[in-house]
């Protein structure tokens, strides 16, 4: 890729995360009655306001997830996991894109953090604050997961927000619940509600550090040598955990593996996801960025970012497969061969930062791959966003722009990222 | 399709048993330490047998059903629907098919049985048995689902296997089993281990009735006036509940549906799933032949057979769709346009019975369809069995034969009921 290719890189990625924004501001605010927080077009929810003296939630609940190709709700349900990461990726695009600090986007985050605050956290029978895993329209938990990732994605909003606002105690409550995390992962599981069985083992997943290892750079990021001293040791045994997944004498990146560090036997143990290991990979390279630790970098970009491509790719039909056994045996994943449109976002990112850091033009040249196969596939050109699911082959499989899992995230924190990278690579191009 | 088309219909249906059953006793049998139990090959065992007085479980512990396409283990655990599946098909084919009136399909049904009877309760702290979802090899809980299937396929498997040995405490065992499974599903479900949360609504969700009258016509069937009469209020209510997913004027079946039998909001009350609509057809026609009630007879054809057909069977690439929303909407689930073996099983089932009750040749038509695309899709030719996941276009998706949810279950009950069914139509010639 010559400069004038990554000019024209940046600037689609520029559209298309403007694209992207416009189309989540667009569909996905729930304006109960109507739009009516500064405009005060909607007099009825004027009046409802100041009779029940109700909060912002009464108004604008939320975000909508569940959206059609062409911006449709099909379902009013709010997904945890979505709603925080909506809240967290709004906050950062106004706080740290100029294009992006507009009355929207602030109004857009904090509403929505408002929503996530009121509603997402239910208590759990220790006495101990779960988050659900999805809402009802108007805020009552519905489902809650006996895992840690609704709440992870809401210490990331909480956190994020609180450096918009200057809010302290969101920020505590941001820690609060990291505390409560870090006692479920390190010390006793038996808060997140599932019941301790005579044949399970502990398992190291791969999800769990690598979410933790996100939520340390969160926490700690600008805010000074206390927090980040306070984080320091979990931030390191994150990373222990996360190379616990190297297996094979470095031949392969299992997603699974026993609380020391060996090979669990089945399909569990031979699982392999490769969206997954490119995530931790760029996750590890900013850790060994801006730590210093050189080895560490090394073995990001070598066993996360290009061990995972080698095993990942598919030779036939291009794009990342979803997940795949190490022995060459079938997943039993229904969805094991489907080309899924996160996994390609963490490998831009993955591929481009590792470029960005080392300038070695293999690296080029793999992100130039998954950005031919990403762009000509996902985006749709047709109402915009993107589509999620792909078959094999690459055909559009699920044709909506949001659901349970697919939300205002994975493309323009892939976007956000990028177009970053390359505003560094073009200005010092020598 | 003539008589003649019939008979070659019934003798391939026939050999596909035989290489079914073939397969699975080749399988699928975890004999530790090789076999042992009446041969005597494994002096071994026999030896430690005296030793330690261990029971049967000690060298025969139940079925793999992690298969690979050529029939090699790649997963040691063990599901419990699918061992109490496979104990229930070994019973059924041992009772009333003579060339399956064999030692070794009895030694499979009984040991079988004494592995799930020994290893799958695992009391809940509500001092209820549950049943656990999934095995280590050597009979430890792993996972418990929060729903009563595994509880279901426990009775099946029991009170089938009491009608092979003539053990009354087994029957019983069905029964009092069965006596918790309503308990759970028409007084109070939290034994399953569900928090209730604010949000939740009860729903009628078409699986739980249709298992439910499935269980009532095992546990009755030829036991005499008592036990009959014991279920009869039972077997109505199923009727009505599974009545209720009626919806849209008759012409949809949905899936889940509310309690009082109007529909739910969103995805979860559009979803149509035609397979579980077929088979509660067939359990429906059953019924309606057995208490000679011809209005669910009709219903039972038109709503449960001829419907979900129309709607669910791919005009473009055949085969029916696992999922779909009733409204047109992209189902959430990835897998919602693969072609699964099951749905497929049930169609032939529910065609073939709805022809032979009724002889109208449309419905031998649609059977022939299904016929065609089913065996011209599924059975493997090479290894044996079927493969269980095709894409929508119809290519094996996933290759093993046996998984987490496939085993030795809805082909061979396909292929059993079907031969029986054609036994009778070829017989009744006229």
């Amino acid at each position: 890729m010559s400069v004038v290719t990554l000019e024209k890189c940046r600037e689609n990625i520029r559209k298309q995360l403007d694209n992207v924004v416009d189309f989540w501001l667009k569909y996905s605010l729930d304006r109960v009655h109507g739009y009516c927080l500064y405009t005060g077009i909607c007099l009825y929810c004027y009046i409802v306001q100041i009779l029940v003296m109700s909060s912002f939630a009464f108004y604008f609940r939320g975000f909508f997830t569940c959206i059609g190709k062409d911006g449709k709700i099909y379902d009013e349900l709010k997904y945890v996991w979505l709603q925080g990461r909506q809240v967290w990726m709004y906050c950062r695009l106004y706080r740290t894109m100029d294009r992006f600090h507009k009355p929207e986007i602030l109004e857009a985050a904090t509403v929505g953090g408002a929503f996530l605050r009121k509603f997402a956290r239910v208590s759990s029978s220790s006495g101990q604050w779960k988050c659900a895993f999805c809402l009802t329209r108007d805020g009552k938990a519905l489902k809650v997961q006996r895992t840690i990732f609704s709440e992870c994605f809401y210490i990331m909003a909480m956190d994020e927000l609180s450096r918009l606002t200057g809010d302290k105690d969101m920020q505590l409550e941001a820690e609060q619940m990291m505390e409560q995390l870090i006692y479920w992962v390190q010390v006793d599981p038996s808060g997140l509600g599932r019941p301790q069985l005579p044949g399970e083992v502990p398992i190291n997943s791969l999800s769990v550090p690598m979410m933790l290892m996100c939520l340390v750079q969160q926490l700690t990021e600008g805010r000074g040598q206390e927090v980040a001293q306070k984080y320091k040791e979990l931030g390191n045994w994150c990373v222990e955990q996360i190379l616990q997944h190297i297996q094979r004498a470095g031949t392969a990146i299992l997603e699974n593996v026993s609380v020391d560090g060996s090979e669990l036997p089945g399909c569990q143990g031979r699982l392999q996801n490769p969206g997954h290991a490119l995530e931790a990979g760029w996750f590890l390279m900013l850790y060994g960025a801006q730590s210093g630790d050189k080895e560490i970098h090394r073995t990001a970009i070598r066993n996360f970012v290009e061990l995972p491509y080698q095993y990942g790719w598919d030779k036939e039909h291009g794009g990342l497969f979803y997940f795949l056994d190490v022995d060459g045996h079938c997943p039993t994943q229904l969805e094991w061969s489907m080309k899924l449109w996160w996994p390609h976002c963490e490998a831009l990112i993955a591929f481009l930062m590792a470029y960005s850091h080392t300038r070695k033009p293999e690296l080029l040249e793999i992100f130039s791959e998954v950005y031919q196969y990403t762009f000509s596939h996902f985006p749709d050109a047709e109402n915009g966003e993107w589509f999620g699911y792909l078959t094999q082959e690459g055909k559009v499989a699920l044709d909506f722009k949001g659901g349970p899992f697919k939300g205002f995230f994975h493309v323009p924190r892939c976007l956000y990222m990028c177009e970053r990278i390359l505003d560094d690579l073009l200005e010092n191009k020598d």
